[in-house]
C-alpha cells in the first residue's frame, strides 16, 4: 500500500476531467496553431492548482514562434537537500491526421468505459497528468514531498524538439537534478511496464524535384522528365526491398550491443502473433527469426516514407504529368550515429547517383541514447514497478525517439521510461486513447518512486 | 475571302461573350459534378440560337450518371443528298487542381487583350465555339449550308470517353457521315496550324497498396512494411531512368511506321529550344537526336506517374508509418496495341515481379488511331488551311488521346484534326488560355472547309 493509494482511486474523475480539459486544446506543434500556447498554459494552471510552482519559460523574447516550456518544482520541506527527481513530458501532439478514420472528433475526450479518446490520450497528456497527480496527492496526504520534484513539459517533441537542447544548455542550473523519468512508458499486452532505458535517433528530411514550370499535358511525357518517377528512381536506390538501407557507410558508426545489453534482450519476448493481430498484418520482417526482431526493435535502423505526394489525387483521372513531387523520410539512428552525418551521407548517396535535382531538406534530428542496464536508478524504479505491477519488461531502447541524449548530456544523470502507454494505444494513429485503469496504476506507482527516492542516498 | 469573313469580324464580340458563358459552368467530369449537365443544356441552348437543330442523348434512361451528348444538326436546302460533315467536340474540362497556381478563378472566363483565360477556354470550349459560329454565320449570310452539318459534343472526353464507344454504336445511322473534324487542332509557335491525323491510345490505372489497418507510428517500420516502399518497388519495375517501359512484351503488338508516315515526320519540324524556353526545362528526352524527338512525339509510348500519394503530405514532419499508398498511371499507346490487353501485362509484370499485394485498377483505355496520310478528306482540309494560315504542317499524330478509333471504326470515316488551340495555351494546366485572334481564323477556315465539302463529289 503506497501513501497516495486512497487518493488515487477516490480523485480519479477529477483526474480524468482534467485530463479531457488537456486532450481538448489541439497543441500539434506541427501545425504551428495559436491552441499550442493555449495548452502550455493549461499545464501550467493545472500544476499550480496541484500546489506546484509553475512557470512559463521561453526560450527567446524575440521568438515567439517557439513553443514555451512548462516548467514546475515542488521543494521537500523535510529533505531539501536530498536527491531531485525531474519528470519530462511534452503537451505538444501529432497531427491528427487522417481525420475520417477518426470515430469521434480528434480532440472530443470522450470516455467509454475503461478507455478516453482522443489525440494526445496516452502520448503524452495521459503521462503527464499522472505525474502531477502523483506530486499533488502526496502534498494532500502529508503536506509535502519525500524529494525534491521538477517538472520539464516542452511544446516540440513530436517535431523533433527542436529547441529542447538549447532550453537545457540555457536552463541547466534551474533543472539540475539526479534523475529523470522520461515522458512515456509503455505497458505491454500482458499488463507488464516496460521499462525502457534508452531511444533511438532520428533523422527527417524532405525530398523535393521540380521538372517543368507547371503541371503539363501528360501526353508531352514522351519529352519531358515526370518528377514522380525521378522521386521513385531517387528512392528505390535508398532501400531495398527488404527494409535494408543502400547508403554508402550508412551503419559505420553504429556501437555493437554491449554484453548486458545482449543479455537484457534474451530475457525479452515478443509475441508475433499477438502484434500481427492487432495491426492486421499478414506479416512482418523477419518473421521466421525471433532474435533478429527482437534485435532490431530496441537496435535496428529504418527508412521510412512518411510522406509522398504529385500530381492528381483525387477521385478518378488526369491526364497530367506533375510539375512537382514530395517525398518524406524519417531514418531511424542507432548509438554512435550523428543525425548531421547521416544526412551528409545521403546527401552524397543522391548525388553519386546522379540526382543532384533533388532538393534535400533536412527536417530535424535527435541523437539515440542508452543508459547503462546496471544504473541504480534503473533498480530503483524496476522494483517499485515489480511492487505495482508483479512483473516488469527491461528493454535497453524504445523503437521511437525523443531527445534523451540531450538529457543525458547536459543534465548528466539517467533517464528512465516507465509510464501508463498501453502498448496498442494506437498513438501517432486515429482513434488514440488511454486506459483510466493503467492511469491509476501508473500514478501509484509513480508516487512509489517518488517516496523511494526520497529515501536513498544522496 | 470565305463567305463568311466580315461576320467573323463583326460578331467576335457575341462569340467571346458565349464562350465566357461556357467557361463559367464548370463541366469537370471527373468530378461528376452536376454543372457538367447543366453545361450540356448550355451548349445545346447556343446551338438552337445559332439556327442548328439540338437535341440531348443520353445513353440509357436508367443511368443519369453518365454524361449526355448534345446532338446538333443542320441538313443543307441546296444539297441535302450531298455529303456530311460531323464536328466532334466535348464540353467537358480537366479538373482545375492545382488551384492556387491560377492567377484568377479557374473559371473566370476573364479577357485579357487577345487572350481569354479559364479551364476549357481552348480544351475544347474555344474550339467548340468555332464550329457553331462558321454554321451560324453561313446561315446568316447564304441562309443556307453546303452540305450537310452534324454535331456531337460529349462529355466524357476528360475521363477516357468511357461511353462514346456505346453511343456511336446505338446512333450509328443518326451520325453518319462522310468525313469528321477532331475535337481539336494546334496551331505552332511558328502560327502554322498542324493538320492531325491521328491519336495516341491510353491506357489509365491506379495501383493501391494497404499493409496495417491504420497509420502506425514510424518507430514500427523495424517490423512493419511500408505501403510507400512497395509501390515505390513496384513502380520501379515498370520504367527506367530514361523512359523505358520494362514491362515483358510490352512493345509486341506496335506497328512500324509506313514509308508515307515517316516521309511526313521528315517534312516536320520541332524547336528544342522554343519547347524548352516554354515549359523553363533544363533538358529533354534525346535532346540531341531530333529524328527521335520527332518519332517519339507522334509515335512513341510512354508510362506517366500522374498521381502520387501516402502518408502526411502537409508542412513539417510527422513520423508516421502509412497505411496505405496510391499511384495513378498512364501510359501512351500506338497502333495496334490495345489497351485491355496491355493491361494483362502489367497485371502479370506485378504479379511475377512480386507485387501480389498491389490492387491495380483499370481506369480507362482507348486504342490508338491514324488516317491515311493520302486520303482525300485531309488534301481538302489542308488546302483550305493553307488559304487562310499560308503554311500548315501534317503530324501523322497527335502526341494526345481520344476516341478516334471508334469514329474511324464505327462510322467508317476519316477524321482530321484542325482548329484553333495555341500550342502553349496551358491546356491540362493553371491559367488554360486561348488566343483571340486564332478563334476567328480558325473559324473563317471551318467555313472554306463547309464550303469546299459541299462542293466534293460525293
Amino acid at each position: 500500500m503506497t501513501i497516495i493509494e486512497s487518493r488515487v482511486d477516490s480523485e480519479i474523475d477529477i483526474l480524468t476531467l482534467q485530463l479531457q480539459q488537456l486532450i481538448r486544446v489541439p497543441s500539434v506543434s506541427a501545425k504551428k496553431q495559436s491552441t499550442v500556447m493555449e495548452c502550455a498554459k493549461l499545464v501550467s494552471e493545472i500544476m499550480i492548482k496541484s500546489g506546484i510552482k509553475s512557470e512559463i519559460l521561453t526560450f527567446d523574447d524575440n521568438s515567439e514562434q517557439i513553443p514555451p516550456i512548462v516548467y514546475g518544482e515542488v521543494r521537500s520541506k523535510s529533505n531539501p537537500n536530498g536527491k531531485t527527481i525531474l519528470f519530462y513530458n511534452h503537451y505538444d501532439v501529432q497531427p491528427p491526421e487522417p481525420i475520417e478514420l477518426w470515430d469521434d472528433d480528434p480532440f472530443s475526450g470522450k470516455i467509454d468505459g475503461n478507455f478516453i479518446f482522443g489525440r494526445g490520450a496516452s502520448d503524452d497528456k495521459g503521462e503527464l497528468i499522472t505525474r502531477i497527480k502523483a506530486v499533488e496527492y502526496f502534498l494532500k496526504e502529508v503536506g509535502d514531498v519525500p524529494c525534491n520534484v521538477k517538472f520539464i513539459v516542452e511544446g516540440e517533441e513530436e517535431i523533433g524538439s527542436s529547441h529542447l537542447q538549447e532550453y537545457l544548455t540555457k536552463y541547466r542550473k534551474k533543472f539540475h537534478c539526479d534523475a529523470v523519468i522520461w515522458e512515456f512508458g509503455y505497458i505491454d499486452e500482458h499488463e507488464r511496464p516496460i521499462i525502457s532505458l534508452g531511444m533511438k535517433g532520428l533523422l527527417c528530411v524532405e525530398l523535393n524535384v521540380k521538372c517543368a514550370n507547371a503541371d503539363l499535358h501528360s501526353s508531352l511525357a514522351v519529352l519531358v522528365e515526370n518528377p514522380a518517377w525521378r522521386i521513385v528512381h531517387a528512392l528505390k536506390t535508398i532501400r531495398d526491398e527488404n527494409g535494408t538501407i543502400l547508403i554508402k557507410n550508412w551503419h559505420n558508426d553504429i556501437r555493437d550491443f554491449l554484453p548486458e545489453e545482449l543479455d537484457c534482450i534474451k530475457q525479452e519476448d515478443f509475441d508475433i502473433s499477438d502484434f500481427k493481430k492487432n495491426y492486421e498484418l499478414t506479416k512482418i520482417f523477419n518473421e521466421n527469426d525471433i532474435e533478429k526482431i527482437k534485435k532490431a526493435s530496441v537496435g535496428g535502423v529504418t527508412s521510412n516514407i512518411s510522406g509522398l505526394l504529385s500530381g492528381y489525387i483525387d477521385e478518378g483521372s488526369k491526364t497530367v504529368l506533375p510539375s512537382t513531387a514530395m517525398a518524406k523520410l524519417d531514418f531511424r539512428l542507432v548509438p554512435n550515429m550523428i543525425p548531421q552525418k547521416q544526412f551528409q551521407l545521403l546527401r552524397e548517396h543522391l548525388y553519386k547517383n546522379g540526382f543532384k535535382d533533388i532538393e534535400l531538406k533536412f527536417l530535424s534530428g535527435e541523437p539515440a541514447c542508452r543508459i547503462p542496464v546496471d544504473n541504480e536508478f534503473v533498480k530503483l524504479v524496476e522494483s517499485c514497478a515489480i511492487e505495482e505491477y508483479g512483473k516488469v519488461v527491461k528493454s535497453i531502447s524504445s523503437a521511437g525517439t525523443g531527445p534523451m541524449w540531450y538529457f543525458n548530456k547536459i543534465l548528466q544523470c539517467p533517464c528512465v521510461s516507465i509510464g501508463c502507454t498501453y502498448k496498442y494505444s494506437r498513438i501517432h494513429s486515429p482513434n488514440e486513447f488511454a486506459r483510466i485503469d493503467l492511469i491509476k496504476r501508473t500514478t501509484n506507482c509513480i508516487g512509489n518512486i517518488i517516496e523511494k527516492f526520497g529515501d536513498s542516498k544522496k
